[in-house]
């Protein structure tokens, strides 16, 4: 059952005066924006840097789900784009991704069809989905057998007590043996997330992981015709991720693709703190130039100051992630004017659906009406509360509505 | 900028068959589905509890965003909906709503304009939104006289340590005395929402607010032409507020109007708890037969089961609120036909951004592609990851397709 949208705004931060600037108050507050010139920048950057390490990149497309983003990083040179289900694959494809690497298992009838639905409709595009178990694999073989389709599969390796996968390199070869008698099936490569690996010192764990994987690689070279995918790394060991895969003995004909995805637009949060370890301990990141910018920016306006060291801001966990620390406010306006904003002077404390609650240290002047910038970590769920985000240049000018498609 | 959304799937449980049953994998899953017989029962429950106790039910909207449920709620009975912002503003009126409670402050140009625009827009439909500044009063004063235009507003009454309002009746009556000096301001009445109490036994403290509210009430009349409107409660004190509203003594034409959200759909979570306690000690609520019932469901399927204790399913925190406890398994089915799920066999014990970790009781029999229903809690939270939910009778057959306004 539809209703009638109404024709006055589309969604929920939608620019209501042109041109908008943010400060301007010409956009409905709370709004989540993108600086172009930071995601610009990131998405260089990242390229450049597997171009330098001679990986394949392809972003995690959950992160942003926004096809102009997915767009530009096609453009920059990315190899593919990752997603998590088929319906994110749908999304992609419909954005004009040439290849998509559903970096999960493919299950139940439905998300089926819509793969071997999206197979017809896009002929050109490259899919691949993860298979950790015989019992996928039957399902999968049976439905894309009846359809005359083929579906190109990477074996995915797991860790004990971690996400999906084999939880053995032996296990994986079984089940390579099984699906190589099971007709629509090709095996094309192997893929881990080595970020379920946590701890106080995960990094000898992650090295082992991988270490593991391009030995099974190797012995899983035999069942795959041609070029050999294999792919991990999120957006916290990338660099590791390369490190040992460009050193281990591995399949001929190998592409390595690695993926992480929160570094489109980065945070203030737990990715910052990732990168300065992979700035700390990678000498291809230090020599790059430059480095990842936080882009995602929530504006929201101060709607109450209720007592003295306490004011109410108009966004709350229907805007803003908020499972890795609460946004943090880094600017603050007036009437379009910047005022100082020192350190610790006014610290987001409480959030619920439609506030956030800040706490003032004593003599911090802040008016019901001023605009405040929040950073938020981490970036995935800031984007899913929004239909779409504003493209803003360093003026907070609107360029763009981006759309997502989550 | 727009992507061109594919045909084959507008949303991310579209159902791809026709007719779609759930279990029958006829959508793709994860999918949020909300059974009608549940949610009639819940409409129909809270209005006659409103009814008995002769106040008006004005629904927080902000829970669902749904427009089909908003009209639901409307039909049976509904004086108002509540929203939380202009926005959702918006998404009540396009949505049909005659009357529409911003229990929010009103901030910002684009805010104001959009809000300004609604009331050309929808000329019958009556506006409220809530006043505890006077900074915020001269601002929509302002904005409002120029565009020739009047704005209904309610004094809003908090709490020390609490979200917005006035923290004193003091500061309440010297701010209503400051908006009837000023311009293209309404004032129609006083909110509050005594759900910001907290504490071992927040009980007295909320009757002690309520009592304030109704003096405060009394001395505000003066500045209110025609009826006064008194309102307040969530969805857990909303039996003692109309305790302590209908026994006070308050202006001689008033209106108490409760506002309860999350009945809409329920829970088996935080709210299956409030609720039991108003059932405890409320006569009313016992007396009227029938209880509120666990609406929203999420539906995932099991996509790996890579150790004999350990199951991964297809849902993560992008499809489910999981800020009060995770969502928790409450059937089980396999091809089409429902298991027996014995109590904490199968335990939801982490969630990821596209997936959540079962623990399994040993011998608990659980395979890939087994569709699990879960639970989930709070409601609100679960709502805002979906462009359309599912309505399905008793047997998970799609009856509609409800769209949401985020």
């Amino acid at each position: 059952m539809k209703y009638q949208s109404s024709d006055l705004v589309p969604h929920k931060s939608a620019p209501l005066f042109t041109p908008a600037n943010i400060l301007n108050e010409d956009v409905c507050l709370p709004a989540a924006v993108i600086k172009k010139t930071a995601l610009e920048n990131n998405i260089q950057w990242m390229q450049r840097y597997a171009d330098a390490r001679g990986v394949s990149l392809a972003p995690h497309g959950k992160t942003s789900m926004t096809p102009w983003i997915f767009q530009q990083q096609q453009a920059a040179g990315a190899w593919a784009i990752g997603v998590g289900s088929a319906w994110q694959a749908s999304v992609a494809m419909a954005s004009g991704i040439r290849r998509v690497l559903m970096v999960n298992q493919l299950v139940g009838k439905a998300n089926m069809q819509l793969i071997s639905q999206l197979k017809s409709a896009y002929p050109a595009v490259e899919y691949f989905c993860c298979v950790d178990s015989l019992d996928n694999a039957r399902a999968l073989s049976a439905f894309f057998a009846a359809r005359n389709q083929t579906l190109d599969i990477l074996l995915e390796l797991g860790v004990p007590g971690g996400r999906c996968g084999c939880r053995t390199t032996a296990q994986a070869l079984t089940l390579a043996e099984e699906i190589a008698r099971l007709p629509a099936l090709r095996l094309r490569g192997l893929e881990l997330y080595e970020g379920v690996l946590h701890g106080d010192n995960p990094q000898p764990k992650v090295e082992a992981l991988l270490r593991d994987a391009a030995a099974l690689a190797c012995e899983l070279e035999r069942y795959v015709d041609g070029e050999f995918i294999l792919t991990g790394a999120g957006s916290v060991w990338y660099d590791v991720v390369c490190n040992v895969w460009l050193e281990a003995p591995k399949p001929a004909n190998c592409r390595l693709v690695i993926r992480p995805g929160c570094y489109i637009t980065h945070d203030e949060g737990i990715y910052l703190e990732a990168q300065n370890a992979i700035l700390a301990r990678d000498k291809t990141a230090c020599d790059l130039g430059g480095d990842l910018a936080s882009a995602l920016e929530l504006v929201a306006m101060v709607q109450s100051v209720p007592e003295s060291d306490r004011a109410i801001v108009n966004f709350g966990k229907r805007d803003s992630a908020f499972d890795a620390g609460l946004p943090q406010p880094i600017a603050h306006y007036r009437a379009g004017k910047s005022r100082e904003l020192a350190e610790k002077s006014i610290e987001t404390t409480g959030i619920m659906d439609q506030h956030a609650m800040l706490k003032l240290a004593p003599g911090t002047d802040v008016k019901v009406g001023d605009i405040l910038v929040f950073s938020t970590s981490h970036p995935c769920l800031t984007f899913d509360k929004w239909k779409a985000l504003l493209l803003v240049d360093d003026s907070y000018n609107v360029l763009e509505t981006l759309e997502t498609g989550f």
